[in-house]
């Protein structure tokens, strides 16, 4: 029998304790032998809970009992995780977190350990939930480079943007409503500034790259500054804002960044909408494909944490292999990235115009008639640098979002 | 180092070279080896080209070299693809095939044989090209019961779908337009009538379940039979007609089924369109999910094949394990298997409601101003066994395609 601790009894902890209940039969099938979950670890107490008799307070107790040789960590943040799942492997164990936070930081130090101690350190539902990208670019993108990986990796800011874009609300207001459903934490910060995709994106560029990738160094521009009237412009484009996490080759490295995109009506991602996550992948060989599903939620986010037990479980004793030595990777520069830009400028076209060519040459001009007072207009492909030193020749921006195909 | 054979330097064969030399450098480092191609097995001669030099036209060569590790079958077809597979297998040699008919028919005895040798039988490239749909069922759902899985897994008829539908051309017009573009085949029966797709829901759902499911036991439905007329009704209901290769969970087995079928544009496999291929799957605790990329063509199907190729090399004289037993699924019987038919009926509305109703009861008119002389509707949620009683009672039906969401 094997047997198992979960750290945290939260959302997703109490969805893995589900899944493994609910699902048990097929999953001890599928590893060939009993599992049972031995501890549940939290601070707080759960009278009548069916995990009351398995409830314990000191991590201690889990890590010096021999018998368990899997430890699910879903209790977030930085630490007490990092010292918990640390103390799990060099104690012998297996570990399997959903934790993005904690695998963005120490990725690198965990997986090495795993390795020195024969057990495994997975963490498929850190990224993209329920979405198996993670194992994918472990195991199925490995004969190819990936030239590109673009992710809608937070569920919270995509409902968002959907909302905006089906109803025409403002940001706030908007805002308020994903509160009120649940979908936003009270403090949003992290999802709406683009810092949670910003330890996603870094977290897949690493196992890209086989390298430490420091999510600090990525530049990240939420969707606080997106509003109704770029809404507006965005439908008579006939695009959608999405808020993107992208990985691009560029020589030797990769260019990252999270930022809004305008994405046209046949990118994959573009029907993409609500609280789903999705991944888009272009390999050199194998071309373009797409990965969709439940980025968050209890229990797709628990089903993604039980197949990395159940990996663990048929492979016991042996190190699950992939790539991520703490060597740093140097991210290339994204001010020589190549991209089109859409400006929002006050003024008519007629006023604008010449100060309009002045400073970007030819541009593209975008007719949206719920638009008074201002103009919009699409760039040539230019590099960030470029379109910094043009914009600052013009007056009046309003805005400015990024392009892709 | 470690040295592949390839047998068949078709299409896929020079794809799988091609990969293994283009992307060597990344390759090896991911296997921690050296990695060479020592052998083409092809009964034709290829002067000048790159593997004039380790072209050879006994397989033997392949199979008594013990120098050779992995082979990578190619050649399409059940004989002598089988034949060969085995014997590699009990050379103990691991195996990497893209060869559908080969692991519809004998998946289950050449996996067996692989766990005997303490090597490995893969075949990730056999469904959905590039699509790493096998690996993401054996490695990435296996917390979950699946309870549908659903494909576009035939390129061909979803290009003519696709052209169908933009252009309004018939059937017989689009088959020669694809034929001519090298996406048919001069014999386009196995495309067509379903029997490309029928394989490879069969080889999904006995992975899926574990246990042979014999693709002959599949009601297949081809495309033969859709004309203009079906997608001036399809667009008259905003939906699209596919080509579904489906799966869904029924007590202790699956009903699985190969038919053209009306989606609508809130379901994923909607938006996929032209040679695309994608997987829609739904877990008991995952919920939806979609996996989409190239479903064919030379690069990415072989992309998928040297991820195989890979997989095999990090873990050399190891079974890598899934479960596919010879004991045989009785799959469900899909009489009982509920659904909503769109209906096409010769005459106008007013000269045949009487009869629809008394052979259908309530249903719903789709109104279409681009079809005269004939009316259609969609009936209630009725298993296939009621529709075929009812269907019998009403006269001048002209077509009928089943509904999804």
């Amino acid at each position: 029998m094997i047997q198992v601790a979960i750290l945290g009894y939260g959302t997703i902890g109490s969805g893995v304790y589900e899944v493994l209940n609910i699902n048990k039969q097929v999953i001890e099938k599928r590893i060939g032998d009993e599992i049972r979950v031995k501890y549940v670890l939290d601070l707080r107490e759960f009278p009548g809970s069916p995990i009351e008799d398995i409830l314990v307070h000191d991590v201690n107790t889990i890590l010096e009992d021999p018998e368990v040789s899997v430890v699910v960590e879903v209790m977030g943040g930085v630490e007490p995780a990092h010292t918990f799942v640390k103390n799990a492997l060099l104690a012998g164990k297996s570990v399997a977190t959903s934790n993005k936070a904690l695998v963005a930081k120490y990725g690198a130090e965990l997986s090495e350990i795993a390795k020195q101690k024969n057990q495994s350190f997975l963490f498929e539902a850190s990224v993209g939930g329920g979405i198996p990208i993670i194992r994918s670019i472990n195991t199925a993108l490995t004969g190819d480079v990936v030239e590109e990986i673009s992710g809608i990796l937070n569920g919270t800011t995509n409902y968002m943007m959907t909302e905006m874009t089906n109803h025409g609300s403002e940001f706030e207001v908007v805002l308020k409503d994903a509160q009120k459903k649940g979908y936003a934490e009270a403090d949003p910060t992290a999802d709406i500034e683009g810092h949670d995709a910003c330890r996603k994106i870094a977290i897949l560029t690493s196992l890209l790259t086989g390298q430490q990738v420091d999510f600090e160094d990525i530049y990240t521009e939420g969707i606080t500054k997106i509003t109704a009237g770029d809404i507006k412009f965005a439908k008579a484009m006939g695009r959608k804002i999405k808020l993107l996490a992208t990985s691009k080759k560029q020589g030797d490295s990769y260019c990252a960044m999270v930022s809004p995109v305008l994405l046209g009506s046949s990118h994959p991602l573009y029907h993409v909408d609500g609280v789903f996550n999705a991944v888009f992948v272009v390999g050199n060989m194998l071309g373009d494909a797409m990965f969709y599903g439940s980025g968050a939620g209890s229990l797709p986010t628990a089903s993604a944490v039980v197949a990395d037990v159940v990996d663990i479980c048929k492979n016991l004793g042996k190190n699950i292999p992939y790539e991520w030595s703490a060597e740093k990777l140097s991210l290339a520069d994204i001010s020589s990235s190549q991209k089109s830009f859409f400006v929002r400028v006050e003024g008519s076209r007629e006023e604008k115009s010449e100060e309009i060519a002045a400073a970007f040459g030819n541009v593209e001009y975008v007719t949206c008639d719920e638009a008074a007072g201002e103009c919009g207009f699409i760039t040539e492909l230019i590099s960030e640098k470029e379109f910094e030193e043009n914009a600052a020749k013009l007056s009046g921006i309003k805005n400015r979002i990024r392009m892709d195909q």
